[in-house]
This record gives C-alpha cells, structure tokens and sequence, in this order.
C-alpha cells in the first residue's frame, strides 16, 4: 500500500526543518552573550554576523555603519534584557502549561467517555456507517484513538507554542544588534526568525499528522472511516491548546502593555519601553507568550483542523472506498508542497530582493505574500493533476457529488487568492501608507472621542471586502465539491502558512528589538529603525490576524460541514425554531466571550496600572534612573490574571457545543455553530483592523513622516495623545478579544464534530 | 359583514386619540408665550399650571418653592429659546420631507413597476395562490393597491415623527418652567408630554391601517389573499421613511452633540448647554428631529410592520379561509387592548403615584413597564379568548398546523414578558445606580482608554440576556403557532408601545428641558432637578432602544417568514453555498452599515468643532458671555450632513435586498435577512447599552452622589474628562448607527415580502 504520497511527505517536511534550521544557523551568528559581545566589542562594534554576499551590496553606505551602540556595555546589556525577557517568558508558559496539562487530561477523559459510551463501551465490531455491508472497528477504538490523536495535537500545539516563543525570544536582541548595521540586516535577522518558526511549525504540524495516521493505520487497516475520524481529535487537541494560549498570551500581553502605557506614556510622559517603566518587562514577555506562542498555536490549530475535516470527508468518499492513500492524503500533498514555496519565497526576501531602507520594509513584505501565492498556484496544479485521479465523487450531506480533479485546483486557488485579497484589504486598512489609516490619525486634531469613532468605523468598513473574498470562496467551492471543497479551500489559504507566519511573527521580534534599543538605552537613529520594522510589524500582524479569522472562517464551515456529516443531517433549515434558536444564541456567543475577555484586559490592566503607580511613588529616584524598578511584581500580575482569566471564556467555548448538543440536540447545535461563526467573522476582522489601525494612526503621527503627520505631532501633542488613547483601546481588541475569536469559532466547529457520533446517538434531551 | 372587531378598534382608537388631548390640555396650562410670561410673573413667580389634586399633595414643601428663577425674564427667555430649537427643527424636517417626497415618489413607481411585471401588467383576474380553486384579484391590482398602501405608511410615519416633534418642542420649556416648583411637576409635565406622542402615534397607526384595510376590502370583497399582500405596503413606506429619519435625525443630533461638546466641555471647560457654544441650539434641536422624530417613526414602523406580517399570514390560514374577519384582526385587536391599557398605566404614573423626588423618577417609570406589562397579560386574554375560534390551522411554510386559542395567548404574552426582561436588562446595564456602571465609571480612574475598553465590554456582555429572551420567545411561539407566533409575539411586545414611547419620549424631552435651564440662566437647583430627569432619561432611552431592537428582531423574523411563505419556500438549507453565502454577508451588512453612519457622524462632528472654534476665535466677547453665537451656521452644517450622509446608508439598505433577490434570488435573500438579523440584532443592543452606560457614568461622576462618585469627581478632574470622552464615543453609537439597525433589519425584510411576488417570477438571475 505504499504510494508516492509516502515518499512525497515526509521528505517535504524533513525539507522545511533542514531549512528552518539552516535560518537559524544563520540567525545565531549574532552573538549576543556578554562574553562573545566583548569579543566584538574588541572588533570596533561591529557585530560577527556577516552572511556571505552582505559585504558586497553594501550600497546605502549610512545604513550599513554601525553608529557607536556597538559597544560592549551595550550588547552586555541587551543581552541581559534578552535574558530576562526569556525568563519572564518561560515561566509564564511553563506555569500555563501545569494548568493546560491539568485540562487536557481532563478533557482527554471526558472525550474518552462521551465516545466510548455511543455503543457502551462495546469492544464488538460495528458495521460501518458510510461504507455499506462492511464491518468497521468498535465505536469504543474510535473513543481511544481520538482522545490519542486529541493529546498529540495537544502536545504538538504546546510545542509548535514553545519552539515560537524560544525562538522569538532569542531573534530579539540579534535584531537590535543588528540594527546598529542598519535596516538591511535588522530585517533580515526579524524576518528570518520568522521564517525559522514558520517552517518548523508547518513541517512539525505536517509530520506528526503523517506520522499518527500511518501508526493508526496499523490497527484500523481498512477501516479509514474510524481511522479519520479519529484522526479529527488531533484537530481538537491543537485548538483547545490554542485557545488558551491565545486568550491566556493575549490578557497577559495587553495587561502588562495597557499598564506600562496609561502610566508611562500617559502620566509620566515617558517613552514606550523605557527600562524606568516597572512593567516594561511585562510588556516585552506578553508579546512573546500571546502574539507568538498564542498567533503559533492558533494557526497551527486552523492548519490541523483543515486537514482533518478534508481527511475525514475524503475518508467517506470514493477516495475512501477505493482506498486511494495519494488521493485522501490530497490536503497534506498540497501542505507539501505550500512548504517547498514558501522556502522559495523566502530566499526572495533574504537573498534577491534586499531590503535597505526604512520604506522598502514593509513593500517586501507584500511581495512576499504576493510570490508565495503565484508560486503556490503552480504548486496546486501540480499536485492536483499528479495525486488525484481524472474523476471522483464527493460525499454531499447523503448524496453523491460528482468531482473533477481540476474542480478541486479552482476551489484551492480561489481560496489561496482570497487569503491574498484579504491580505491586502488588511493592509490597505490598517497601513500608515494609505488613507483609511490617515484618515483616522486625523481625526486625533479634535481628540480621542473622534479617533475612537473614526477608528471603529473603520474596522467595520474593513470588513466588507474579506467577507465578500470569503463569500465568493464558499460559494465556488462548495458548490464544486461540497464540503470537501470548502476543506481545501481552507488549506489553499493555508498552504502558505510558512510564509505568513514567518511575515507574522516578524512583527513581535521587532517590536521587542525595539523595546530592548530603548531598554539598553540605545541612540535615536536605532530605535528609529527597530520602530520602522515595528510599524510594518503591525501591518504584517494585521495581515497575519486576516489570514487567520479568513481561514477560520472556511475552516470552521469544512468542521461545520463534517460535523453535519457525521452526524448524519441532510438539510439544517433556518425555518425550523430549533435551527434559528440556535443560530440567534449562536451569533450572540462572540459578544458574550469578547466581554469576558476584554474585561479582564481591563481589569489586569488597572491592577498593573496600580502597581506601576506605586513603584513610581515609592522607590525613590526610580524616575530619575538611578533606581530599578521591580519588574518581577509586574510579570506576576500578568501572569496570575492572565491564568485566572483564561478560565471563564475558555470555559463558555468549550461548554456551549457539549451543553447545546446534549440538551437541545444536532439541529440547535448546528444553528449555533453557524451564528457563532457568522457574527464571529465580523468582530473578529473590526476588532484586529480598528486596533491595527489605531496603533499605526500613534506611529503615523510619532514618526512625522510628512507634513500632515508633522502638524499633527510631535510626540506629546493633543493629537499624539489622543491616538495613544486610541491604541491602547485598540490593544485588547487586536491582541486579546479579536483573534481569540477566529479560536472560538473553529473549536466549537471541531469540538462538535468530535463529539458528533455522541450527540446524534443520545443528544437533544430537551429539545429531541 | 360587520363584526365585533369593526367597533372595537375605531373606539379604542379614538379613546387613545382623546386621552393625548386631554394630557395636552393639561400640560399646556403651563405657559411660555412670553405675553402670559409677564402675566405669570406678577403671581410672584409661579407657573399658572396647576391641575386639581397637585396643591394638596405638596408634601415635600422645599420642592415644592419656587425659587427665584420664576422672574418674566426668565420665562421670557425659555420662550425664546424654545423657539428657537422649534424653528430649527421645523426647518430641518421640512427640508428632510422633501427629500422623502422625492424618494417615496420613486420608490413607489419601482413598487408599481415591479410587482406589476410580475403578471405582465395583465388586467385578468388570476386563479389564487393559496386558495386553490379560487379566482383572485390581477396582479396588477396587488401593484396598485401596495403602491397605496406603500404611500399611506410613508405619510403616517412622516405625520407620526412630526407630531411627536412638535410636541416635544412644545413640552421642553414647560418641563423647565415646570422645574421651578419641584422635580414632581417637572417629571408630571415631560412625562405626559411623552404620553402625549405614544398615544397619538398608537391611535393613528390603529387607525390608517383599520380604515385602509376597509377601503381596501371595498375592492377586494372575498379576495382576502390579495387585500393582506397588498397592505403589507403600509409597512414598508412606515419603515422607509422610519429609515431616513433615523439615520438623518441621528446623523444630526449627534453631529451637533459631539461637536458641542468636544470644543466646548473638552476644550473651553464650559458647561453642558452653555449658551456660548455656538452649537448649542443645533444640539437641542437635535434631540427632537433624531430621538424624538426618528423614534417615532422607528417604533410606528415595527409597529405597522408586525401587524402586516400577522395579517398576511392570518389572510393564508383558517381565518382567511373562514372569512373571520374578527379573528384575522387579532393583531389589531390586541394593539386596542394595549391603548386602554396603556392608559390605565399612564395614570398610576401621573395620579396614583406620585413622583416627589429626584430618586424617585427611575422607580416611577420602571413601575409603568411593570404595570402596563401586567395589565396586558389580561388584556391579552380577554381578547384571545373572545375573538378568536377554540381552534383552527395557520400557514407553516407549505404545511398546515393545528392552533388552539391559548397557544396564540402563551405567544403573545411571552414576547410581552420578553420586552419586559429586556426592557430590565437594558436598565440595569445602564442605570448609574447598578454596578455595571459604576464599574465603567471607576475605570475612568485610569483614563479614557480604560473606560472605553469597561464601556465596550458592557455592550457586549449587555447583549446575554436579550438574546436569550429573544431566543425563548422565538422557539415557544415558532414552536406553538409558525410564523404567525412570532408574528404576534412581536405585537406583544408592542402592544405596549404608548407606554413604551411615553417613557422614552419623556428622555430627550427632560433633556432639552435642561439645556433650556442652562441657556436661560436659570439656578443651579433647577438644573440639577432636569439633570435628574435627564439621567433617568438616559435609561429609558437605553430601554426604549431595547424594546425597538428586541421588537425588531421578532417583527424581521415574522416578515422574514410571511416573505419565505409569499415566495413558496418550504426550506431554508444552512446546508446550500446560496444560502450561506447569504448568511455571511447578511451578517457583514449592519457592519458596513454602522461604517457609513458612523464615520458620518465623525465627519460631521468635526466640521463642527471647525466651526465652533472659529466662532470662539473670530466673535470677540463671545467666551465673556458679552457677544452671541452664530447659531444658524451650526444648525445649517447638521442640517447638510445629515441630508447628505443619510443617502448612503439609505441605498445600502434598501438596494441590498432588492440586488440579492433578482440577480441571486430568493434563497441568498433569505439568508442575507436571517444573517442580517442575527448579526444586527448584536450590534444595535450593544452599540445603544454601551452609549447609554458611558453617558450615564459620566453624570454619575457629575451628580457625585456617593463618597465613590465624589472620589472620581467634580467636573472637570481628570476622570470626569476621561468619561467625557467615553459618553462623546457613545453617542454616535447610541443614537446613531445603533438604533438605526433595527430599521436595517426590519426594512430589508419588509422589502423583500412586497417584492416577494416580483423576485418568486423574475428573481436569480445570477443564481437561477
């Protein structure tokens, strides 16, 4: 039974670490130790990384020169910032990971006995449900091997997290070292940091999957219905971990932020990151555990998920029954081979197209997306035309749909391309290059309030083109290939996930580049580099938080679509009270959970802004920089509200499917998983696009770029003030409620399916 | 064919029309010409108005003085200012009502056009859609005669806002005037001024839709099919011009409120309805063409709308059948029921208990929605129990259900009880006297970005318990009685409606009253009893909003049904790409919308603020009091943008349904309504609770009537400043683009079952 597919995969996969780690040999030449910093400190400051062919394009001479942070005392100190960042951060994720290990192993239980108790927890073989007049394996061995493949995403997830964060966490100081070289290099370091946990996550996700449906397979041999979907609690696994990583990473970040700046930039008039600020360090770690760890479990869980709903169709359609592997293993062929482009691409940024200076940023990172996707459609139709057969048939809600191989490269690319045209509007939205975001910046002339009203128009009107790219996209490909087209639409739009998280997690490393330039009391002309990358950081963010709620958004209808599948419904009629009920309660889900969590950013933010306030009245001379402040004391109360306050919404996500599929059965179920993710799109694209473009309108106006923005600034102004009233309010909803949201959606989407066999033999107590 | 019902409704209706004139009678005893001003003041300051029984209960005395505001001057000066905002307000509508002219002349040839097509404009009588067997009346006839009936609503929705203006504009001074002798007059003369306007618009409404439906009847005869489609034009010209006034009349208040206050409280550190702000008339002027007007229109539009879908239905079912003409005037028996009951209500509240001091005005109308809800729960029984057959069938989406009597009793009364807990909710998320907004206020602590973030959040969470109100009252009347349910489940909701206007009227009325006391120079003390009354009148605004957004949801649902009914659909498949896509972008629809009339609003606000401080910087003597304000150039710049911007959102609307339904037809139509209600339904109740909870902590700061609140004051400090921004912020939300949804949801419904005959024979183009 071996196939190409099983030569294909694995070696893409060994393909992306091999070039993860070649990045990060690269990125490592940077010395940041205090010992090796004094050895180039002897060199005249300049840093050891010097890949070769840097030396010859040299060409905007200024920018190459280090400018006399070079010295020791200087590297000594980043790297002491690095390392406390690195500590603050491994033990918030570590002390997560004590609570999230205490949830899964519950959770594994509990998804252990739901399934396990369809059919009592009979060790009897089944007949199967879609194959008929064959004999599948006990409902009992798919309630085993789904809490299996539930622990293994769980585990994936935590590590895709943890490999991101450590990561992350060592590229920081390497960029502000290098950004006393001068933009080029300090690019090159972020983005190729990025580039590193994009590929090992994309490669890990891909291999563990392989790896776990070829041991599966020895035990379910035929039988690939139990197979897949058991397959699908791997789905399960990743996001549950996601969830709380993004909610529980996003409190902490934006606590620690909203704190340092209502105190810092606001009362005190001090810069952000300056090292007198008590809750600086907090600030640094939170982007680390939410917008790295958290952004890496969310979209490795969104890649998981995909997959698995494709799988677990294609397993009860023709390609399941002629047991075709290279045609089921479709989706993971085409993450193959997404990773083979988004290696491609990559060399594009560091090695032919280079950036040199401040305005080439953030055009670079657009071609990224852009090449990746004209490469990734060659990469589709390769793959389609190579591992699927002329003609199939897809499973449809009980029928049978006839499918063309080159149906399902169009339902691929389109979704592919609306990743970009999302992408792009994202941009355009939250980007200091263009009007809206002008526009908004503006508005700060007659102060806060018009910033706010100006700023939330602007995140609903930057919902209107993404909905219509996903619109467009479902109604292609669902009506070429059902289900399963939806599925690989999702994956088109993932397949270069590489790519959009190494454009992703740059922003971050930039941002705490940045952060430890001021820390280590670098001069002006670096940090005005490191705030360079950092503004198109937050576009890139952006554009990652898109590509993430777009995704999910197509994600959770495939997890939609195999849940209804499983649960074997053929029609959800929104003119039955049980489906609307459903679908009303279910649109009212991302309110109730972006209230919690918004709350809690705001609560941990007081108590944080308290602290900050006290350090400030007590220690004395710590506002003249003579005394430390004590950074500790921040981190904890990040960390302790982020843990408690991950709790509730965690909770109301992971309650409400079990609790509306018990009780009220598959038909409500059904409607609130369509109105959570019907209204959830919505929020989740205004929330990310207002705080992009507040905290972009802040940078718009700091940076002075031109004669509207110099009118408006400088730092200090009404207006300068205004906005950063702006950007903090936008920070919970871009870090924390925002892209929390896409988690939401997916996971009571894949958490249903899970579960599906469990409802439909004995959910609906109340409403059967 | 006369029936009981034929001398129920025109009774009750002319009591509703008598019992305003009477409560006109008594609150104009009081008054400001400046003639009987100067005849008042020889009396030594006391204002003539006196009705029997008020000298005795003169308990609280100190409340009772007059207290030196009472000189000729002063009322001289009320009746000025009076008449001024009556001006500028007349002026405004007027200018607006040609528009309207304009576009309901349009509209109602695309009616004509449209429906007429559907049978090729052919005179020949056709066999009946539902009544098989039957002939029915042409199609061209339903063309005619929904045009009419199109045209009818508009013109009742137009003299509905009107009036209500017109009362308002009449009411406020002699609320101020009336503050003079205590918070119990005060409260006495606002209030029925309220209840002036709820029972004029509920009489009227009753009574075009009784009579039209008799006119109408003289052609049709037998044919009731085509006489109920055809009325279901009333609805929509009440709903089409419900939209401009709101958006318009929201567009302008809040234009000129965010502009008065942003230079004048945030900037020049001058009071609320200081008559140096040069905006200060277009702000009062504000509040009667947008929360008075515009709510006027809004809720005789959910009103007319929900009565046409339960006609329409009811024309389909047994009753129709059965020619039961008092059973098929169920709803408008009911909405009889309610005008007597209403009025019962209004008594407790200006006879029976009276309101003495300031803390006693939130009980007071608190005790009126208990009341009149209670009362109806009788009147509700009394009517189902006498008009209707033990049992009989309703139309279900193709089938046929079996009803019984009580089962119509259980929907009406549940969707009564709905509006009444939601009605509560929205007080408590937004009464300064609960925690929720004491929270808010606390955050101002740290700053404006705090509260907003508090603010936001509150929305959200405000929005659990309304949905799940909507949603039980949803399933139980689908549930029991179809469409028809819900149908009436919304006219309990507003059957109430008198009362339910009485109280949100009496908001802005109290509202203006206060800046009329401030304009005037009137004492301090004076100003601090309207205060009162204006802080309650936020909430019964937030609750007003509640109930139009509750009521709202049910009526989309019921015209969303009788359109899927009038177009033959059976089923609505979540399951179809048609419907999804839909789904989706239905759900982006209020999003795009809230865009537009938000970034209106900001863009008006800001040529406001231009204009405000150009008037500060070139009217010398005009911040010393010493020169007057240029008031007329701020009324003309609401006056244009709101003209101006009301016609894009307008189009959005009204195109939305009409472009899904005949390029794509009416599957995605339905989806595009049910997704468009399901997400709209979100964002309207948190955009108004968060509003009304921000303006609400910023007074609670004011009024400093807890150690708590004085910690956070007085005015001026820097959390008093940051609630400013908070209460500027919200109100665009609030009274803007929030209540402006519910039009959206309700009109593209009621639009697409006119058109429904026209999208059924010619629709999908695209789609087919």
């Amino acid at each position: 039974m071996f196939s190409s597919a099983d030569a294909v995969i694995p070696a893409c996969a060994a393909v992306g670490v091999a070039f993860a780690v070649w990045q990060w040999l690269l990125v490592s030449r940077v010395k940041v130790s205090p010992y090796s910093a004094a050895v180039a400190g002897n060199g005249g400051g300049r840093a050891v990384f010097r890949p070769e062919g840097e030396v010859e394009d040299g060409g905007c001479g200024d920018d190459e020169e280090a400018d006399g942070d070079g010295g020791v005392a200087a590297v000594v100190r980043c790297a002491e910032i690095q390392s406390a960042i690195r500590v603050g951060a491994n033990s918030f994720l570590f002390t997560q990971y004590k609570y999230l290990a205490a949830f899964t192993a519950v959770f594994a239980v509990v998804i252990f006995l739901f399934l396990g108790s369809v059919h009592r927890f009979s060790t009897e073989s089944q007949p199967c449900q879609y194959t008929k007049g064959k004999i599948c394996k006990p409902a009992l061995a798919n309630a085993v091997f789904s809490t299996i493949a539930f622990l293994l995403g769980a585990i994936t997830s935590v590590v895709s997290g943890f490999l991101g964060m450590r990561i992350a966490t060592a590229a920081n100081a390497r960029t502000t070292l290098e950004a006393r070289r001068g933009i080029g290099p300090a690019f090159a370091a972020a983005f190729r940091s990025g580039a590193i946990m994009g590929f090992l996550l994309a490669s890990l996700g891909l291999l563990v999957l392989y790896i776990a449906i070829k041991v599966f397979g020895l035990y379910y041999g035929d039988d690939w219905e139990g197979l897949y979907e058991s397959i699908t609690g791997y789905g399960l696994g990743g996001s549950s971990v996601a969830l709380f990583g993004r909610v529980g990473g996003g409190i902490y970040t934006k606590a620690a932020d909203v704190g340092a700046d209502l105190v810092g930039k606001v009362e005190r008039n001090i810069p952000e990151d300056d090292p007198r600020n008590p809750a600086v360090i907090a600030d640094n770690v939170g982007d680390n555990v939410g917008d790295i760890a958290g952004m890496g479990s969310d979209l490795f869980g969104s890649y998981a998920e995909s997959t698995c709903a494709a799988l677990f169709v294609a397993s009860i359609s023709s390609f399941g029954a002629d047991h075709n592997f290279a045609a089921v293993s479709y989706p993971l062929l085409i993450s193959s081979a997404g990773l083979i482009v988004c290696l491609i691409t990559t060399l594009f940024a560091t090695d032919c197209y280079r950036v040199k200076t401040i305005v080439g940023v953030a055009p670079a990172l657009k071609l990224q997306l852009l090449i990746s996707t004209v490469l990734m459609t060659v990469g589709v139709l390769v793959v389609t035309f190579t591992a699927l057969p002329a003609e199939f048939t897809m499973f449809d809600f009980g029928e049978v749909k006839q499918v063309k191989n080159w149906h399902l490269f169009f339902c691929v690319t389109i979704g592919l391309w609306a990743g970009l045209a999302i992408g792009f509007t994202t941009e355009y939205f939250t980007s200091n290059a263009y009007s809206p975001v002008r526009d908004v910046a503006d508005s700060c002339r007659t102060g806060a309030a018009t910033n706010v009203i100006f700023g939330l128009a602007l995140g609903y009107k930057s919902v209107i083109v993404p909905v219509f790219a996903i619109a467009v996209s479902i109604y292609v490909s669902f009506t070429l290939a059902s289900i399963y087209g939806i599925a690989v639409s999702a994956l088109g739009m993932l397949s270069t996930v590489a790519t959009g998280l190494a454009i992703d997690a740059y922003g971050p490393i930039s941002d705490n580049a940045g952060g430890i330039a001021e820390m280590a009391g670098m001069s002006h002309r670096i940090r005005q580099r490191t705030d360079a990358l950092d503004a198109a950081g937050n576009t890139t963010a952006a554009i990652g938080k898109g590509f993430a709620i777009g995704s999910a958004a197509l994600v959770s209808l495939a997890l939609f679509g195999a849940f209804v599948s499983r649960a074997e419904m053929t029609v959800i009629n929104v003119l039955s009270p049980k489906v609307f009920v459903g679908l009303i309660v279910g649109g009212m889900l991302p309110y109730w959970f972006s209230a919690m969590t918004m709350k809690s950013v705001g609560s941990a933010a007081l108590k944080m802004v308290e602290e900050v306030r006290r350090q400030f009245a007590t220690i004395p001379g710590l506002m003249e920089g003579r005394a430390t402040p004590d950074y500790a004391s921040c981190v904890r109360i990040s960390t302790d509200a982020s843990l408690r306050e991950m709790m509730p919404p965690g909770a109301l996500v992971l309650l409400a499917p079990l609790i509306a599929g018990t009780f009220f059965g598959v038909q409500t179920l059904a409607g609130l998983l369509a109105g959570a993710l019907v209204s959830g799109v919505q929020v989740a694209i205004s929330a990310s696009n207002s705080g992009g473009a507040w905290d972009n309108a802040k940078k718009y106006i700091e940076a002075g770029a031109s004669d509207h923005a110099k009118a408006l600034g400088p730092k200090g102004s009404d207006a300068h003030k205004a906005a950063v009233i702006g950007d903090t309010i936008g920070d919970p909803l871009k870090d924390t409620s925002g892209p929390s949201l896409n988690i939401l959606i997916k996971l009571m989407a894949v958490e249903s399916l899970v579960f599906a066999p469990f409802f439909a033999a004995h959910g609906g107590l109340i409403f059967k």
